[in-house]
């Protein structure tokens, strides 16, 4: 059986698991793909740390740069993450005819053009599945499954540590901070756990699955990112009382020329789907024309999750080598470069939450509600809510107002004026909702 | 831009679905396979009646040989159903050394083996991801994504019509030939429901399933299959009761070398994802040793959703013909024809609902409970239910028991000599439960 050689960059966490899953599940993969996948090469500045598998003789090295101009090495596998050398490793391997799978969100979201312009040029092909979603197949279903579909929007649960501080505080009412420290000590959320909780790793995801839906490059810095260091109980209290959950959502989807992209908590009615994705689990909502609604559902991270989404790449391509090439030309399509535009964050329009603490004052809520109409917002419903424990403002009244669809700036210039007015106290808080 | 040429067998409701997502979305999936995907031919005997889609001169032909023998088209596409006819233009198409697209899974599932042994001879592609799950892409993420996994299990909803009828009969506490009979006039059934109601319909699904994932060919005629044709209101109701839904669902899991399958009304509970899976939709629960718990949740059926996923599957056609020939060697690996083995249905496990009608006679419950020992079978809970109106036994009890894990084989023995010794009325109710 044709013989196809593996090198992974990067021992760590995900680097362990799929190691271990090309040694333990070699046969069975060798059955499916027609070929033998070898692990030939594993690359790390650490290489005597135990990882909990058994490396055979020989494999492990100090050397990457060995491992890329290794002959007998046709698949590069680059899990050291970030840019800097990892960006460096992909470039070396793409110039040196490898092709390459990657986990690197961050690398694609910011230098993707670059990365994928290189490997098209190089003609080999570069695999990025476990990118987005971990153990979830959602980029290539996205990219081959539904090819065919013009895809009308993308809703995705994309970061565990948020969905599981989020889980929490809403089944225990507790506060972020608390939970986010027992996060830690759980091993849920990183010692720096700033790119998972302010959204930019949820970002990193958007932008990825919004290039590959919509055949141009989107910067997560072209768009909305919200995260949620600062969702407070009140309004995780509020929301579940009025029948919503509060999830840290992707928002990708197109309106004629223009797709609008975000990234914000939003609020999810209780009967709907993303609903009951709890915990560390990631779930993505694609509505194709063609395959209407699908839902993928699975755990986002972890060792052998991820493993398994990098594994199902370096089958693709080995079965693209013992298939006579690479298939770079569908890696990722750029047509729409210049023909599509990314909307500015103040067009994007939703249904929006707004909590504000109210003058107990007579007339109060008139004038509040008035503002908003003159800004063009109209309003589905405004409850009053009890004070929360702990979060009384003195002579104020807890208000949430739910607005029928309008554009989040049209929102923000009316509750900038209300802010003004002198009728609330401090800020509002402003959500999406589904 | 190269030009892969498309044959259409068979103008009906999904042929029609997929002629127009192939006229209609051609620029976009162009771009994204970096080949121009080109209808070329439709064949049906009836080319005259409005299927809704406008459909350019000279394509529509009467001719199937002459689509199946034509130059300029690439990948034949069978939509006609069945076997007989559908095989012989699949093996026609194969000789002529075209790759296959089909959506035909009573034909895979009764003769996948011949097939996929014709197409590897004949070196083309033949994809068929439209079996499984109508617009969910099932098959190609069992087939490609989770290639490097040992599956451990997979659990499916599969046939929209049953999970319709489910789903009504426990909402309204309705009859299911009631809520048939409604199903039709509404279009959700057929006029000949039985492939559907029987559960032969999953059936063809679960050994397409079964086969991918294990690497054999099973028949659905070796494995049970037991529809939701006798499923009584009772029965529903009790079991929402206790706390589950019933689904008509396919197991397919594998202890050792053997590989259990069966498809069966199922009691699951009502915090299960599964259980939310209602009206249409279908959803596969997989279970991988590396990418754990996944579902895939979507429209089971119907004409854009299943066209859906025939694009994508024409789309990997075209992306391997561009790419130097046919995939076949991995359509599906049969290496463990003779390794493993299919279950035999007594020695399937699982925990088990039984209802019986029991006498009114002091001391019942005790012999009842004592021959499910003797056979052993440990019970978890039993329970006495109040008579359902319109079906009220005189004389008897309603008693649930709901078994730990037992051999469906030592259920079914204990229950013979349940029924014998003449302490229930009628036949006992088994169901099995996840």
């Amino acid at each position: 059986m044709k013989e196809i050689g593996v090198g992974i960059l990067g021992f760590g966490t995900v680097g362990a698991g799929v190691a271990d899953g090309l040694l333990r599940n070699r046969e069975t993969f060798a059955q499916r793909l027609g070929v033998d996948v070898v692990l030939r090469k594993i690359a790390d500045l650490d290489i005597t740390r135990d990882r909990g598998v058994t490396i055979p003789e020989g494999i492990l090295t100090t050397d990457a740069s060995s491992v890329i101009s290794d002959p007998s090495i046709d698949i590069i596998v680059e899990l050291i993450g970030g840019i800097g050398i990892a960006k460096k490793f992909i470039l070396d391997a793409i110039r040196a005819k490898k092709s390459v799978v990657t986990a690197n969100k961050k690398l694609l979201a910011e230098c993707g053009s670059e990365i994928f312009g290189a490997a098209g040029e190089a003609g080999v092909d570069i695999y990025f599945g476990a990118a987005v979603g971990g153990g979830i197949p959602i980029i290539r279903s996205l990219r081959e499954g539904l090819a065919g579909n013009e895809i009308e929007s993308i809703k995705g649960i994309l970061n565990g540590t948020c969905n599981y501080i989020l889980t929490r505080m809403a089944r225990e009412g507790a506060r972020f901070d608390e939970v986010l420290k027992d996060a830690q000590r759980l091993g849920f959320a990183e010692a720096d756990p700033t790119l998972d909780i302010d959204g930019w790793d949820t970002a990193h995801k958007a932008s990825i699955l919004a290039s590959l839906a919509y055949g141009f490059f989107i910067s997560p810095h072209d768009f909305e990112v919200k995260g949620i260091r600062d969702l407070s109980t009140v309004d995780v209290t509020y929301a579940k009382e009025l029948g919503y959950s509060i999830k840290l959502v992707a928002h990708v989807s197109r309106e004629g020329d223009e797709v609008g992209v975000r990234v914000s908590p939003t609020l999810v009615p209780e009967n709907h789907l993303l609903a009951a994705v709890n915990d560390v689990f990631n779930a993505v909502l694609v509505h194709g024309d063609l395959s209407d609604d699908l839902m993928f559902y699975g755990k986002g991270a972890g060792r052998a999750p991820t493993a398994s989404t990098v594994l199902g790449d370096i089958g693709d391509i080995a079965r693209n080598i013992s298939n006579g090439g690479a298939r770079y030309k569908s890696a990722i399509s750029v047509a729409n470069e210049g023909i599509l535009a990314l909307k500015v964050p103040a067009n994007n329009v939703s249904s929006f939450y707004v909590r504000m603490m109210v003058e107990d004052r007579c007339g109060t809520l008139g004038k509040l509600t008035t503002i908003f109409g003159e800004h063009g917002v109209s309003i589905l419903q405004a409850t009053s809510h009890k004070q929360l424990k702990g979060h009384e403002v003195e002579g104020a009244i807890p208000v949430v107002i739910r607005t029928h669809k309008a554009s989040s700036g049209a929102v923000d210039s009316a509750l900038e004026e209300i802010e003004s007015a002198g009728i609330i106290r401090g800020k509002a808080i402003k959500m999406c909702m589904i």
